[in-house]
């Protein structure tokens, strides 16, 4: 099914039917300039309905903790059980399987607070830089402990490491975990390529010959921690998220609703829109009124500013 | 077609045929071991009756010179002009297109040789690391002349280097090219996993979204750069391999013969026989008559020793 704007009665309809809001941050609530203009006051107007709100990052370089002072820096009210990122979703999941064993981790010190805080053993975080050759490889230390391997964002990715976690994976009894698999960050105003998370699963899945489980969007886990913990009804949930790939693929894969802003990853021109909506001719992928909009519609005011663009595009079904 | 195992009348044939013998080196002449007995013998007999014989391997850590030395040091008969690695292919087969810009290395010192050899001018080789944050990778200083990406084995595979890599890419002009994708090394008694260069290929092309220009095993630069320099006749060639997808994949990739050796990586389990050939109960990969009775049947004497193990397998059609 295509998708649709969001429009005023649709709009109602959606608040009276949705009692979570989901939100995405990076490119939907916020960007490398700063708060994206009406998300705040999106988000309070949603809790003065009544709504419940969370926070969903598919980030794994930083705590709750670290995301909650973020929120608050921004002005954002949140609490620390509304904030949902992979390296706490990762340590959740670990310990929700009742895991016992030790974790390699080819990942970043929130990865190892998150796991420390779910007293979750593993073998460290940091650099472990090249040393030796094939002949001393082959004789490497592994620890007999080890039985799970988790790959999340690690800026000092090196060869040691990607052989480390796949040797532990030639085991089949070693778990293989990642905190998601975005292939790169988002960036304005730079040709710079940053690559994300997507680029250590990469290299330790080539010769590792494995497949992860994936806890990040668009996979089940992220939700599904989340559900457990607050007892979440999918056909009351909505993902509002910038990334069709994995926001509206989460919404897909758990049965949620979805809303689509178009302030970060995805531009209108990539969507498929119903036939009776003609394409503005829109080329940027940010545009400033998108939540300011958004509130509108949702407290039922004059739904569209200027006469222009109504950036929250609804995808009942991706 | 499913392959048949090598015998008298047929090795007769395959000889008669046949003027360009390409060995692969690591599983078929030599393994962690040293010397894989009978392969010496083989390679010595074929230049006695006048064929042509060539190394030819996916390494990308060495140079021509170098591996001239390793065959040198264990009595193989070479000349630099036999070696082909994916090095030197790399650089050859940019010097072909009249490559005249920069290339941005994620390799070792072997390629930077053959660049240089080649007269292709590159950024330089050895450690890239981890530096500043993402609010100065935004602002990276890029060389406005790279045109082109060389992607090999690189034991110094860093954050940095695959950002400036996928970066680069972003110019749908600069070239992508790979030496190969090998997922890991060749390891006898050892349960590590030893990264190969399609590990340093997978962490380039997930954050750039491209897919590189192989040279190596099993696509068709490896051949067609030797047989311009050597005017070689496909279907005068054989390509012997312990690699189904590398080697074989070559030799069907470019219309030669080949021959499978089970000294190396396959096994004779995973083979498709022909039916009127029952499978031994051979579970082991590594069958030290190999070579000898390869020889042996080349040199038309009694064609297999102990009445048991036969193992070239003849692969006329992948």
């Amino acid at each position: 099914m295509a998708c649709e704007r969001l429009t005023e009665p649709s709009a109602k309809a959606l608040l009276k039917e949705t009692d979570n809001f989901l939100f995405d941050c990076d490119g939907v609530l916020w960007d490398g300039r700063g708060v994206i203009p009406g998300s705040l006051e999106t988000i309070i107007k949603l809790k003065e309905l009544g709504k419940k709100v969370f926070y969903i990052t598919n980030n794994s370089s930083r705590t709750r903790e670290q995301y909650l002072e973020k929120c608050k820096q921004y002005g954002y009210p949140a609490t620390v059980e509304e904030i949902v990122c992979t390296a706490y979703v990762a340590a959740l999941y670990l310990r929700n399987i009742s895991f016992k064993d030790k974790v390699y981790v080819v990942g970043n010190p929130a990865m190892g607070k998150e796991l420390d805080q779910q007293g979750i053993r593993h073998t460290g975080i940091g650099p472990c830089p090249l040393q030796g050759t094939a002949a001393d490889w082959i004789d490497m230390k592994l620890d007999p402990e080890v039985k799970c391997v988790l790959v999340g964002f690690d800026g000092h990715l090196s060869y040691m490491k990607i052989m480390y976690a796949a040797t532990y994976l030639q085991n089949p009894e070693c778990l293989f975990v990642a905190t998601n698999e975005d292939t790169h960050l988002p960036v304005s105003n730079s040709s710079v390529r940053i690559p994300g998370t997507g680029t250590m699963v990469a290299a330790v899945k080539t010769p590792a010959q494995r497949e992860p489980i994936v806890v990040g969007k668009p996979e089940r886990p992220m939700f599904e921690e989340l559900q457990k913990l607050h007892n979440l009804d999918p056909a009351r949930c909505v993902m509002v998220g910038d990334r069709i790939n994995s926001d509206i693929g989460l919404a897909k894969m758990c049965g949620l609703k979805s809303l689509l802003v178009l302030t970060g990853v995805t531009a209108e021109s990539e969507l498929p829109l119903q036939d009776d909506v003609s394409r503005t001719g829109i080329t940027g992928k940010r545009f400033e009124a998108d939540f300011s909009a958004a509130t509108e519609l949702c407290t039922s005011r004059q739904p569209v500013r200027d006469g222009g663009l109504k950036e929250f595009v609804f995808l009942p079904e991706f």
